[in-house]
């Protein structure tokens, strides 16, 4: 299976190259590194992107960042560095890739426990997230050829300790399982999913 | 009370005026009509329009739109349509309205049942749903002073016979159950709450 990992070098995205690479084809790709560059912000980026990649099997993006901070000082500047980035570059890949996918091929985004959880300074990602979710379901039911679309929503991870002291009580996820979830995403036959691993 | 309604004209904007109109001053705001006129769409127009209205006690919104069409056409600038107004317009009058709002005010957004029941050619409005309730879960947790958010979710209404070929199966439900929703969420004390009205 050729398999595009858009984010590969990041947390997430090297405990999944790491997980798949061994039985498939591997693109990685990211904004500095990786097999292919490609900037998610851009849609003419991801256009040359997928010219450039050529038909796939599946793609997982484990990438997009948002904006953490106080929902007072919050403007639209700020509320929109996640729409931009963590949402419309997943958004993006989609609309864009799916006219580069294989047939029975698949999606798998990147979400997060925010959806449905939310901290303190998290609501920009936390309407990221949700946006996420709700259009994996809505788009897995006008995917054509087959085509699956799900996404992955991690609580936070052992890998990221910076990130413990914004998330009081909750239980580090070990890499191993987030990994787990993008391997049963593109490797299984469920479609419209969000796997919580929390 | 003094309450604002942003769309205020609206299928469901009139019917939220005329629930609460008999025991409350309400500004009405629309993009061509009401006592202010806002373009939801512009954080300038936002920013004018809360100078125009003073301090206030509830803001509610029935108002945004977004793009409504099949995934597989599906374009970039066709999804920022629902992102820049439905999410975005409603997110900054809460962002921007935060700084004008009497303490224990309250906002009440408008989402919506493809959220988490998508339609064929919904998925642009399924991600800004999405969006909005995971935002207000998000904003509730910051809001200071007391301040309330909320979102109320309507299945398709008995007053938008032009939609019921696009949701087949669905009960439409009653401008009168609706209405009551924003009744709920603006004489009522809870926060942080998705009403669904389907």
């Amino acid at each position: 299976m050729k398999i595009i990992i858009v984010g590969a070098s990041g947390t997430l995205g090297k405990h999944v190259t790491a997980a798949l690479k061994s039985n498939h084809e591997i693109i990685t790709a990211g904004s500095k590194s990786g097999d292919i560059q490609v900037d998610i912000n851009s849609p003419e980026s991801i256009g040359k992107f997928y010219e450039q990649a050529g038909k796939f099997d599946a793609l997982v993006s484990t990438t997009g960042h948002g904006h953490f901070g106080p929902l007072t000082a919050m403007t639209y500047a700020d509320f929109m560095k996640g729409i931009n980035s963590k949402l419309m570059g997943q958004v993006n890949l989609v609309l864009m890739g799916q006219h580069f996918i294989n047939p029975k091929g698949s999606f798998t985004l990147t979400s997060g426990i925010l959806s449905e959880d939310p901290i303190v300074l998290g609501s920009n990602l936390s309407a990221v997230n949700g946006a996420l979710e709700a259009f994996v379901k809505a788009a897995a039911i006008e995917l054509e050829n087959g085509v699956r679309i799900n996404t992955i929503s991690p609580g936070v991870v052992e890998d990221s300790p910076g990130y413990f002291p914004y998330f009081p009580g909750h239980i580090p996820v070990t890499m191993a399982r987030v990994a787990q979830a993008y391997v049963k995403s593109v490797l299984g036959a469920q479609t419209g999913q969000v796997y919580k691993v929390f």
